[in-house]
């Protein structure tokens, strides 16, 4: 299994690579791809050597094959569906967001309990009330869900998510979670980077 | 100043103390804060070594005392303001996020271009059109912004940002961008966060 800061890269560089397929590019060197992931060329280089690929030290990597590579090594078509738990503000702009720009990922369904929102599609998304989940994770064979629901009823929704068959969380709820052995989860947390951005704006300033 | 690392850390407990004031603790050892922040005690213990504070063998960090010291450390009044430039679904997810939870940090002005957007508050907060972006930036010494915007037009708004005195910036968007020495950029990548747990999701069922 390849290190958590190594698959976050390697997500990073496909990204790059996507642009450059998309404005011509066919060739790329690791301190240039270092650049644009804000990496090193070092890093680059043996990130890619980990999956088993490699480049010409006169051309670089071809920009289709390293693609390909990473490709083969991050992707699994069945855990590129999830369901969206929760419609609000943060749960909308997901399915929004995963609608309109990245048809690698789709979500199969969201959940909620406004029935304002249930019955009908929301961006596309088909949306039900919160007692069709284990019904449809199931039927559907879904693995990922996203999390954006308040925190007073995470911890209780996502002990049915994981026993529904759900392995994988995409957290957007700023607590910490129970699961079991087994089940990733991955906090998105917005105030963090933020705080993040702040430090280091202040610090660069001074 | 301390490493990226550390300071995404120091957020995340300070996160996780504030909840556990909320409930009543007064103390915590550092293999609890450890666990709730999925890091280990010693990390933990050199974190807050870092930062000049300690706690004892025996009673473990106060959490009061260890909040304090976080925030002399990370807060800065005049950064925990911003504005958002873009308000399709994702800046509208930001504005509501943190006009409904976050009351530490405050979103000053949003910017967008569609006419019925302008001119009004959305979300409780005052809309105006690009034109603005220098004039607001500049009259409330705004330094933060969160960019929300579409590709194409990001790298032309961002070199705006930094001219009105923008130094750090929550990026949505999923290019990279260029900016001035002393601007601080971090992307939010939902997309990477995805791939992530669908990869680490796969290899714990393997």
């Amino acid at each position: 299994m390849l290190p958590e800061p190594t698959v976050e890269r390697l997500s990073r560089y496909r990204r790059i690579l996507r642009d450059l397929h998309g404005s011509g590019k066919t060739s790329v060197f690791s301190h240039e791809l270092a650049e644009m992931a804000h990496s090193n060329a070092a890093q680059v280089r043996r990130d890619v050597m980990l999956i088993g690929h490699s480049g010409s030290p006169a051309k670089g990597y071809e920009v289709t094959a390293l693609r390909t590579a990473i490709g083969d090594v991050l992707d699994d078509p069945a855990l590129s569906r999830s369901v969206v738990i929760g419609l609000g503000n943060l749960g909308q702009a997901v399915v929004g967001y995963f609608g309109d720009h990245h048809s690698r990922f789709t979500i199969s369904a969201a959940f909620d309990v406004d029935p304002l929102k249930i019955g009908r599609e929301n961006f596309g998304v088909p949306t039900f009330g919160m007692e069709k989940l284990e019904e449809l994770i199931s039927a559907q064979n879904i693995r990922i869900a996203i999390l954006a629901i308040p925190k007073p009823v995470a911890q209780e929704i996502v002990n049915r998510l994981c026993a529904a068959g759900i392995t994988g969380i995409v957290n957007f709820v700023q607590i910490p979670l129970r699961v079991p052995p087994g089940v990733f989860v991955e906090l998105v947390d917005i105030a963090a980077t933020w705080e993040k951005v702040a430090y280091f704006s202040r610090r660069r300033q001074g």
